[in-house]
């Protein structure tokens, strides 16, 4: 099908020209005397993206879902009472993880669309004088409804219980793109994926925890190997892995974490928002809403669209895919065929949007939607332009 | 700059994926043994893209200007008298050629915005009862105005006369792209680089010849040797080259040839058609015009939008460049700061319309025109979407 | 430093031209419905390089230590009662990562050098008429000592004992090189990596189970998620995952699987015993030996070359590297300083093999080994040479 | 065929990791306000390397051969005598094309084997007491034959005879590699091309001219436009190219020549130095010579191998290319069947070398030469080994 594929869903997201140059390499030896010198910036850089002073990050050949595990499986001990909430895809399955490994999961289940429930989690914490809890989980941003939840909050929770229980927060589709703090947060287990934030093809599990973590680490019971946090410290200490890295990737991440600092993370987050609200007031002319259900949980990197009740999101999805050459991310689980979602995260900028709005206007269309043409992308237009009407928007974001 | 940056302009196109993996090459051996199984079919397909079935084609490491001086060369004297005519940069830079190269050259100048003016052609030829001009030059598509001229006017012109004269065509914006017919059209010469219909790098002049211009080449006396046909043919005869070629772009010309055939020619066409009247929707909802004098010019490669006549265009490109990391065609020569030009040709689809008209759109806002967000890309939406509306729009084309 | 680094290890081994270009990719959507179209041929492929027809396989992004751990969480309890047996570095660290899970391990220690026991295997098989082994873990080729065992061998001793346990074979640095028959020799859990006989980029761990593993799959009580077979068969199936693969590996091992059936498996093996027999000659010719103690343990992917006892291995691998951009391998724990590798196993001919003989016998002369110059690579010459010369060696062989 | 084709002819040569990586890019505007700052560091650069401070260089799309005719186009008018000599194939096809261009050639014809005839040129130099020759051309390094001539010589015969003369040099496959000082040996005009010591693939014609080429050049009166030094300067001046430029070359020399300088030119010319002596102790070993007729004359970018009396050349080449996956170079025109070549400039170390020399071994003994195992490459291999025999080596060298 002619012209680009283009990939308007939320990761893997698009590899940036210089990250793509980087990997296109000849293999190396992961044992040569020189390695280091490429493997011991990235695990710095990768470090400053986090935000992450007092700890350090691992990396795995494998994926979010894999780092998830890492962190469980390193921090805990088989019976743990943790504490979970679910309000869509990613946190459901994170819950599932948790439970089928061993954990005794206390979940509250929140309607999709809403985000980690902070006061909930509060009184909870508030109540468990003994401490029973050895971990709150919480997905920061959730892929699925594009929601972005309060991970300061859930600090403070913790904070104001005096509750030790560690922090354990799903930042795979937030790191790198939003803003996310680890240190002033708190957050002991902060897991990542190389696709999303980081602008890079799968295949990397990141997780950066904090020092309590790795004290915590010294007690957990759980039977581990491949995600070892002992046998990684060992071997990453100087500059090596305990089994064959992912070389090509790490090339890529060498380049996409400087890409990331020099742009600043604050102006990272800026450019997210700043897009974000270009596609908000599209979805706003088309007379659509999004699937969370308030302005402080609207997640800047990806937007879960819902459609008229009489409408199938999948046909504008396989449209847009059929006939527009464009991927658009798709309702999963609860919301299938109820909303299609846009990514607007990574390596983006304005004209990007406008393909990712264009299509998704003419997606829905073609199937039927009483949409205007011009509406959703004219906003948007509006939106991105004007010194003026920057200034305008940005306040009102 | 964070995200893609854009190439919206006539060229160098977008490579397609297939063809930037085909490149991704280690070096080979030129006169290996197994070399012509790589470049024999390259020569037969890239006939089959010119629509060339009785003479051949010279793939030359140079570029288009390379194969307007190799036409020349070729199959020309020093003296010998030419008909030519100048309605924008690069009909302009062909004349200034011949003329360089010491063809006495009859030019006839038109205003910048009109095409090869066929019935003077006509005229001309006609009173030429000795048959003193040689050649016949003709501009197909003038990649700095956006016309396309009507070649098969021309050829009807030599045979109304009953002429002899060798018919030269620049093709470099228009082969691979919209219609093309060298055997039909009866072209001797067909001029075109690797860098626009071909959806290569920059780097390739390819030069499609008849019989007749092979017997021409005969009796031809200019100096020669770098673009010389004898040298070529004694060797591309046998799958090789007189000197080293340009093997990587070779290895991308075998893939991209593949494409277009695949997606067959009528079909690219249409394709290039369609998208250009969704953006020639666009401009005309800006409530602009085109630089091409009349409807039957309008290039279906290339869209040179004159801006109103208290702006500079040069406003609109370079916003687009610093603000929304988009290059847009600038105007030359004679149309610099009138126009602006949206290129749409090659690897192309109604997505990454979007980003170029979404992207002029803004540029143009924030560059002060009275151009109301949505209206272009509105009019382009409501072009590109549903079978009905795309039936009639199609009608109107 | 100047010229190719060239890379002599045994893993990762040198990525094909055509494997390069068919990942050098922009990310695509793992959730497209085109997207089986890739994968599913993938599967079947991958199958038949593992001689695999009953069962199916997994691709983790991961290493192969991921698929070690896979195949133990997913057909295994803690606690099980199983065989094993050390006699390198790898065949070490499965034992000790079986120990760590919580398995029961039956372990024998042999001299490093030695292969499986197969002998002793068949002695305590039988003796177990309770069939308290749950597994018989075997590692086929020993990359730290240049062995390969006998996998066919420990087959005939669980069948003439009659025994259900399973065998699970590591075939990181065999399967895609040498013979390797997963369905004759009955192998359940045969486990490989993506970076050394499928000549890709590590990242991926790669498990070919019998459908024995899977029907003890159904009963193993190991907590798991991200190995897990269920969630993955639950997506393979319909050529989706669990997660987001390693699109980039995958389009690399779809290419690469092609080029190993294409050369046909059992040529794929006779050419590197071919090769591995020219280094042979070298190493006999310098008057040293290697590390395999007897020419049926010899393996043909690499070779352990025992320097003399007055010698450090590392002088000759730092002078490799330091002083002629070569990559020996190293010898590791028990064997550090005692032996160093040349890996000779994937994307490898004669030449590349003259590249390896030639810069150790240069490193070793460096280092001050009584080697003559041309000793150990006119051996080799003599031994890939001449159809007569060719046929008496590979005899010998 | 299995593993890497191996590339050991005098170019194109192998493509640097780095510059391979650099050319793997999206395509980009070659009028964008940011090109010149790709460009203009380009332009000086490659100066650098020719080591020409008063003039400047020119970089058209096309080849060495192009950048010859531009030489002759841009500084000579049709019918000035030059002085020529011709010794091989590439001193040949020069003076050919100088021949069919219409210049009144001067040609002296010495035995393939010997260079330039410095003191014939001296005689007729000071013969020309009227200044006729408008120009003198020296091939300062002939590829068919591996003879590299003396170009200061040169320089020394026209000072000497007072005589105002251009000095035109090839220096295709000597640029780069071998010592080449365009300021010290006053040349007017040197040729070379980006597939030799630039390390690139082909497809530049790369032309370094002092200001007295420049000077000649405002009456020359040859017709010419894409060679044209004025248009290219108008442009370049302000690091833009009169027509669309080989942009993915040119990102790739961006980058080799910060190789070729960061290594050092007089260190790329000691390693050239280094591994050609390895080559010729191993054509020694073999029992063979040279082509060239003189230690003198030894180029240490090529080296052609006569084959005995008895034997023809094609049969190695054939040999390895069909048997052992290694372009080797043949033998050109008079020298075919006599002669193959082995390349050894570029982007080469000592492991390279090795791999050349082996395969070449292999090939002679497979082709029934009388060549022991072991002793060219035992002689390279002696050659390149140890602080004390290095020391020595070079003394010879």
């Amino acid at each position: 099908m002619p012209g680009y594929t283009h990939l308007c869903i939320p990761g893997p997201t698009n590899v940036p020209e210089r990250v793509r140059m980087a990997m296109n390499v000849a293999m190396q030896d992961m044992r040569a005397p020189d390695f280091p010198e490429l493997t011991k910036p990235i695990f710095e850089k990768v470090q400053k993206v986090f935000r992450n002073t007092s700890g350090r990050v691992f990396l795995y050949p494998s994926s979010g879902t894999g780092a998830w595990e890492a962190a469980i499986q390193n921090t805990l001990s088989p019976g743990d009472k943790v504490l979970m909430s679910r309000f869509g895809q990613f946190s459901n399955l994170w819950a599932d993880m948790a439970i089928r490994m061993g954990l005794d999961v206390d979940v509250i289940d929140c309607e999709w669309g809403e985000g980690v429930p902070v006061e909930k989690y509060a009184e909870r914490l508030k109540a468990d004088k003994t401490h029973d809890y050895k971990a709150v989980f919480a997905t920061h941003n959730e892929t699925a409804t594009g929601v972005t939840s309060d991970i300061a909050g859930v600090r403070r929770a913790l904070d104001d219980a005096n509750h030790p229980a560690l922090l354990m927060v799903d930042g795979v589709s937030s790191v790198g793109s939003i803003e996310f703090d680890q240190d002033a947060w708190g957050v002991d287990c902060a897991v990542s994926g190389s696709q999303k934030g980081f602008m890079l093809p799968a295949g990397l599990g990141i997780l950066s925890v904090s020092k309590w973590a790795l004290e915590a680490h010294k007690t957990a019971e759980f039977g581990r190997c491949f995600f070892s946090f002992e046998d990684q410290m060992k071997h990453n200490d100087n500059g090596y892995f305990p089994y064959t890295p992912a070389t090509q990737i790490l090339r890529g991440l060498d380049v996409s974490c400087d890409m990331l600092l020099d742009e600043g993370l604050e102006n990272v987050w800026a450019r997210h928002r700043h897009l974000a609200s270009g596609v908000r007031a599209a979805v706003d002319a088309w007379g659509l809403k999004l699937c969370a259900k308030r302005p402080e949980l609207w997640s800047d990197t990806v937007s879960a669209i819902v459609v008229p009740e009489d409408k199938d999101a999948r046909d504008v999805i396989s449209t847009a895919y059929s006939r527009y050459n464009t991927s658009l991310g798709t309702g999963l689980d609860k919301v299938m065929g109820k909303v299609f979602r846009i990514g607007h995260l990574g390596w983006l900028n304005e004209g990007m949007v406008m393909t990712a709005l264009g299509v998704a206007e003419m997606a829905m269309i073609d199937a039927g939607f009483d949409v205007k043409p011009g509406s959703g992308t004219g906003a948007a237009v509006a939106h991105f332009t004007g010194a003026a009407g920057r200034a305008q928007t940005m306040a009102a974001e």
